[in-house]
């Protein structure tokens, strides 16, 4: 699997490439460490250099790349992606790049402004693509972004997905009869698609291939459960404690069947079809 | 307390409002909530409009805005701030801001780009200050920079960070005395700064004038806490079910008391010093 970038003229990508790797080999500490890890050393050492089935799952070469990219759009929710995006980047021989439609700076839910990105199109194949969710799908439903997905998603070794991102790879024709997650308040709109809506935190199909994760900070969890698969466990937990997943919420209130009833209600009455998972997103009818 | 901006001459951080506002009216759904919650109408209905002391700490006015500021830097970590920045973004009447020490766009780890962001000298005061942590903390230990977070600190109610943000406070000068938490490969190095390094994943002192969060990840679960602090716990109930915080790690490995002793060896390894609490970060003496 190749891991150029289609020439587009512009050299944009190339010097944001090229300043990515500088700041790799600058930055010393947790950089240092990426750069000696994604230098082909996996970590446990346990790992020979071939593809080895564990698990059900094909674990990556050593020495090659796992590329992932990260699908983005004008309207997505920064936390499904900067979970993810935390984990990956540490995982030894990552290589982890951000594209949107038309590449550039992506304005997120809240104004918040994200990039420089890549353009899909410029993206000829990617080993695994992540979509994550967002208030405002209107980009993440539009024709020419849904062909992107599609695109990069039929040669993919993984498509994955976190939050209402799995309704843009089921609207994208990519997800039928598959099983994933999504954020609660949304899930069952996935079967509008002919996916098949599954309330876990982290979901999978067609042994990994298809690998999701619900509401926002399930990312987190997904992240390190898709690097348990692809790096090994060791990968997963060295990272973990790197970015001191430790979690302890001070409230019961992360999921429909914990949080209080006067809480759900309060979602339910600005979020209309929330506790059956069926709410309105704008962007998708 | 005022919430405006003053004139830089640009007329750049008037349109990124503008647009922050427009967004707020357009996205519906997740956005309009944050629009009628915004609009002065307190969760719960229980708090009265006017100040009170619930649990040693002063609860923002009903009718006032709490301002927040986010002071990044070139070499921070993109998950110290994300995480609470999508915790305040969904709290009623809050007007959060990002702002850095020469404005626009800065270069975060792994060469993420984040902003535009606004100029820290054209921040007048904040009630809340927040200084996440970075893998290279030299613009984080710069003299301006310092000066810039010495001044917003002095006028603002709360001091917070999360992960080795608190480095940067303590360099500042404005965490002598006080009890705080960093990340726990380097929480020890805020003794050299005269601070009292504490190794939980939140600390508060002062009464909650100062609030910190340990490593990375640990940022989520202080933005609830400062969240229920301020704006009353069924407001943080609220947006930890949006987010869906119901956190499910697939490994124990979140911190050195639960990680695999062989896997704590390999981040001694790479950050010499860590399981002391002392290892060393670029751009810190």
């Amino acid at each position: 699997m190749t891991n150029e970038i289609e020439n587009n003229g512009s050299g944009e990508q190339l010097s944001n490439r090229g300043h990515s790797r500088r700041d790799v080999l600058r930055l010393g500490s947790f950089a240092t460490l990426g750069a000696i890890l994604g230098s082909g050393i996996m970590l446990g050492g346990a790992t020979p250099a071939f593809a080895q089935k564990v698990d059900g799952t094909t674990k990556q070469l050593a020495s090659e790349p796992l590329n992932i990219v990260f699908a983005v759009y004008n309207g997505g929710t920064l936390l499904d992606f900067a979970g993810p995006s935390e984990v990956f980047h540490r995982l030894p021989n990552t290589n982890v790049r951000y594209a949107s439609l038309n590449g550039g700076t992506v304005t997120l839910e809240f104004g918040v402004k994200y990039g420089h990105t890549e353009r899909l199109a410029d993206i000829r194949e990617t080993d695994l693509i992540m979509v994550p969710g967002g208030s405002d799908m209107t980009e993440a439903m539009h024709p020419e972004f849904l062909a992107q997905i599609r695109r990069l998603a039929e040669s993919a070794k993984y498509i994955t997905s976190v939050c209402t991102g799995s309704l843009s790879l089921a609207a994208a024709g990519v997800l039928k009869g598959k099983r994933s997650a999504c954020h609660w308040a949304f899930v069952n709109n996935l079967a509008k698609y002919g996916a098949i809506p599954v309330t876990d935190r982290f979901v999978e199909d067609d042994n990994g291939r298809f690998m999701s994760g619900g509401g926002v900070t399930s990312g987190i969890d997904f992240a390190l459960r898709v690097a348990g698969k692809l790096k090994g466990k060791q990968s997963a937990e060295f990272t973990q404690l790197v970015i001191e997943y430790d979690p302890a919420p001070p409230f019961h209130s992360g999921h429909p069947r914990s949080a209080p009833p006067e809480v759900l209600a309060m979602v339910e009455k600005v979020l209309p079809g929330a506790t059956k998972g069926l709410a309105h997103i704008p962007g998708i009818k």
